[in-house]
């Protein structure tokens, strides 16, 4: 079933309007629906699933109390819409993150009812507040705009500073839903987490919703600030005896929960009565990631986060190991754990994803997981190498970009040896254009003493990452793609760092002896290699190199440059101010007037696809790259 | 008197031990003395006033409690630290800020108790959570961590993240002095300047601070955790009265204060017993910026937050409109304002500096300050655009930095008609190292669709600048330097918005009729004149022209390059990946063959000294890129 059954609910939604229609037993047995059908479809395509089963009833009961796109709904990491996608008249499922299907995220391109499709987490304050103003400045003043965003989300600087603002204006119509469910990807760090933790057990959540599926279901009459005060006035007196003023009524925002996020008759009042109070709100969600699948519920981890095909009964995946890079990676970074003391591991809330499990299982007390933070995770990075540990930060490469300022001033200007492991770098495939890591090359190559490898292959990993933590003296790199291990490419020669990898003599067509030299960046060896041959069948010389260590660029390979006819960069990166780009100014500032053709990404953003079909879309394939370079090929 | 009064106080202090041996009573005359050094040394120099005359108690007490460098103190954005160079060995202030002088930030260079360089605030919480977490891995558990940090800085994402994981752990021995003087560089907005103020007043601090006044000064026996829950059982009375439970608590935080932070002794006594805690703490003082000096009492908006030279007497600037670029912005915003309803501003924290204040006066609702938050600036901007205004967010260029991943993702991926408007770009000088603005270019270019404008004069700064509102489907740019404007250089000629500003032809010594294509990215364009006229007398055909709009880089530039000898391009932006080098790659791919030779900064970090300094040391006077012309031009 890759679209609803069409005898139940769930087919004959074609628009929020009939959601609204539906009564508080249909939207139960939608409810229900809806979670079967995820279960069956994202099991078969992949995807996000837990977060997903856990907002089936908070979905519901927004757009029965909300009118989008009238109203705005802004859902945070948007990984957490497709029970929105299906109540918006998009329920077929069947090529869900594949090439001319769904996406995975909102969309405009698919629905007006989609607003922000960046699915980096902690900016949907950002946007409702913006929205709501421009609706405040404009007269638009019978709009609602609600920001849906996860407890963990909320440790990100972003959230902060949008609360800080949102809770300046008193009169803002603006709901944020809390959707708490006790963790983001791994379990949640911090402050913020004991706070909600306290809200949770002190302000009497078991006693509250036995008290709400008492009452409020029965509560859905005319709306206005009065039945507010009702509602706040039993909430301030249930937290009168049992808890204390929490910290974000101390920040200037009305704060309405914890209510049952399962329970779509307490959610839709709490909704209905936020919505009508006049001012900024938070309506605290308690919701249960993977809820009503029992293979998600019992992976206490991650909850089924998000998964690749898995068979839908066990929750086993149906094609393993489709993350042999980050698994190379958890292993060296044990190898290197046992033989360094003063090295520790810190991730953003990504630690099983980024492959800091095995570590954090021997080293607990030298795994630091900072929430949603990739600022703080590298300027505290920097203050724990300054004070003599070497730590080792691994993000998604998409993710550094919200630390740039802190990767340059805090870690490069102070010359900290930290080394940062970028996993999903280059095309990532099918998470769309905010997932794709193609942009850590060209922007941090303008980082002043920093050194980033592109590992090629297994052995060129392990290497990289043991060489990058021995250097103290300043931010090191390590960066790879998502995805499988290709085969190894061993060098035939090794030049101070660079690898030959191939070398093809001209052939007899081609008697002037002109000679091709292919570079390979990192995951793109392979490429390289290809291309290699194809060169050399077409009569040319051809050498094949990989320079792990690609910034700064080795000066062997700008001598190379000048040994050949034409040089041909491949890399998986903005083609712009690239790799490619790079080496080809060193060379002319030293006057090698050798030609160049670049291949990378073009500075655009890529839809999802997978990487496959992302890399044959933008000509990088060899047959691609071999085309170009012939045709670039002076003296022809 | 540039150096401390041989018969006082100041004079006597040649390292910290030297001010933990002062009775009470010399504290205060050392506060005294120091306070008219600042001013009569800041006056002729220029500097950061305001803030260093609001902190000379504070740093003092901190210097008395803490044994700096075994004991670490950070400062946030570090300009407030001219009294803790004062009390660590650095007296000379002639120079400050001057080449070879003393910098007007912490310098690793300058002193062992120096840690943190970086003035971008906000990061200060990072540093001392990872130095206070390396410490305890270390097991130095007799280390302490101090950071400093003020209530604007508190209002940054990264301060929040930090909080949040300092939280974390109970048992860190972390002590964070919050600054509080009201206002960051502007009056602070939101929801946490309104909890701070909930706290000043409710938490009784006039009467604890009578109490502190006859109390605290007695109270400097042994300390320890006896003493401290003595102090925290008394705030714990006054708050059971007349305060909430605070927000900080609510997190995790212990809290200490109000404490008046212009009184020694009581500031020592909340900070020996903070020390002494085992846990973080959070140290709440109340300072006035400007304090005890009247120009900059008197001076409500900004209390002389960044002083040029000054009249002493009367605080005057010395050499008035230093700030030409900023003022026709100001100007030009106005001017759009009337036309455009639809326009609104936002700054992050600087109204003043960016040159909004004349704006906010005309168009109060359509401003928006969102306090020290550059992510936020950008995403709620975006958010704006999305419900039909046009934002224009107002920033230094290094700051921009920030948010580079919400430019892309927020505002880039969504079309979003933002324009973000980059002062201080460039070289800024005496600010040092995290000050100049020379990034942007190289970091901006690969943001798909964003298009950018380095205006090269006033005229070409106000067509930039209305040209970039009428952009409604895309991020939009305008970068300009710190500094007084220069002359206008119109132009000869309009290719395509290309402005051609002078032609020479070829000399009769060139018979062959060589020629060369100077390009002057905005501020350099006089650089790009004078470097004309230099390579016309050595009888080379020359054309200068001065592309406005340089990202994407023009088609026509492209053109023009492949009708020339020889291109030279002269920016103030790294020169790795800038404007030159985008332009030499757009031109190899179309098959011009034109030789480069780019003139830029280098990727290194530059240390303070004046703008004409940087760019005489970088090699980018006129005479400068000519020798590097005249050495690369071809068949010569």
């Amino acid at each position: 079933m890759t679209t609803p059954d069409r005898r139940g609910l769930l087919h004959r939604i074609a628009e929020p309007e009939d959601v609204r229609r539906l009564t508080p037993a249909q939207s139960v047995r939608l409810a229900a629906e809806i979670r079967t059908f995820l279960v069956e479809n994202v099991s078969r395509t992949g995807g996000h699933l837990g977060p997903n089963l856990g907002v089936v009833e908070l979905t519901i009961a927004l757009h029965r109390v909300f009118d989008s796109p009238r109203d705005t709904l802004v859902f945070d990491t948007g990984h957490q819409a497709y029970v929105h996608k299906l109540l918006t008249g998009r329920q077929d499922f069947s090529g869900l993150r594949t090439r001319d299907g769904l996406s995975g995220y909102p969309s405009r391109e698919e629905s007006a009812h989609d607003v922000v499709e960046n699915s980096h987490a902690s900016t949907a304050l950002s946007w409702a507040d913006g929205i709501a103003r421009a609706h405040d400045l404009r007269g638009r003043h019978d709009r609602h705009v609600v920001a849906v965003v996860g407890d963990g989300a909320l440790t990100g600087g972003m959230a902060w500073e949008a609360i800080n603002n949102i809770a300046a204006d008193p009169t803002r119509r603006l709901v944020i839903v809390v959707n708490d469910n006790g963790r983001s990807y791994s379990p949640t760090v911090g402050g913020l987490a004991n706070h909600l933790d306290t809200l949770r057990v002190t302000r009497g959540y078991e006693a509250f919703l036995d008290w709400g599926k008492r009452t409020l279901q029965q509560r859905t009459g005319p709306p206005g600030r009065f039945a507010y005060d009702w509602l706040h006035g039993l909430k301030k007196g249930i937290k009168d005896v049992v808890a204390p003023q929490g910290m974000f009524e101390d920040l200037g925002l009305k704060y309405v929960g914890p209510v049952d996020g399962h329970d779509v008759a307490a959610v839709e009042a709490a909704l209905r009565r936020a919505r009508d109070f006049g001012g900024p709100v938070i309506v605290h969600a308690i919701t249960e990631k993977g809820r009503g699948y029992s293979p998600a519920e019992e992976d206490v981890a991650d909850r089924f986060h998000a998964v690749g095909a898995i068979h839908p009964e066990t929750g086993l995946p149906v094609a393993p190991s489709r993350f042999g890079w980050t698994q190379v990676f958890a292993e060296e970074m044990v190898t290197i754990g046992r033989r360094r003391p003063d090295v520790v591991a810190v991730t953003a809330a990504m630690l099983n994803p980024v492959g800091l499990a095995p570590f954090a299982r021997e080293f607990p007390d030298r795994t630091v997981d900072v929430g949603i933070a990739e600022q703080h995770a590298a300027t505290s990075a920097a203050g724990m190498a300054f004070a003599g540990l070497h730590p080792v930060v691994a993000v998604y490469s998409t993710f550094l970009n919200r630390a740039f300022d802190q990767v340059l001033l805090d870690v490069a200007l102070h010359r900290a040896g930290v080394t940062f492991v970028l996993d999903r770098a280059g095309v990532t495939g099918d998470d769309g254009p905010s997932h794709h890591g193609m942009w850590d090359m060209a922007v941090l190559r303008v980082v002043p003493g920093l050194r980033l490898a592109a590992p090629r292959d297994e052995p060129t990993l392990r290497a990289a990452l043991r060489a990058a933590v021995d250097v103290d003296d300043a931010p090191t790199v390590v960066r790879y793609p998502k995805g499988a291990l290709p085969e190894e490419s061993p060098a035939l020669e090794d030049l101070d760092g660079v690898h030959v990898l191939a070398r093809h003599d001209p052939g007899a067509g081609a008697p002037d002896g002109r000679r091709v030299l292919v570079v390979g960046v990192g995951a793109m060896a392979p490429v390289a290699l290809a291309a290699g041959e194809s060169l050399a069948a077409h009569g040319l010389g051809v050498e094949v190199v990989a320079p792990t260590w690609v910034l700064p660029v080795p000066e062997v390979l700008v001598k190379l440059c000048g040994e050949h006819d034409l040089v041909l960069t491949v890399e998986d990166g903005v083609v712009d101010g690239g790799v490619g780009a790079t080496l080809a100014q060193r060379a002319a500032e030293q006057g090698v007037r050798t030609p160049f053709v670049h291949r990378g990404l073009p500075v655009e953003f890529i839809p999802h696809a997978t990487r496959s079909q992302v890399l044959a879309s933008r000509r990088l394939r060899a047959e691609d790259v071999v085309r170009e370079a012939l045709a670039a090929l002076p003296g022809e």
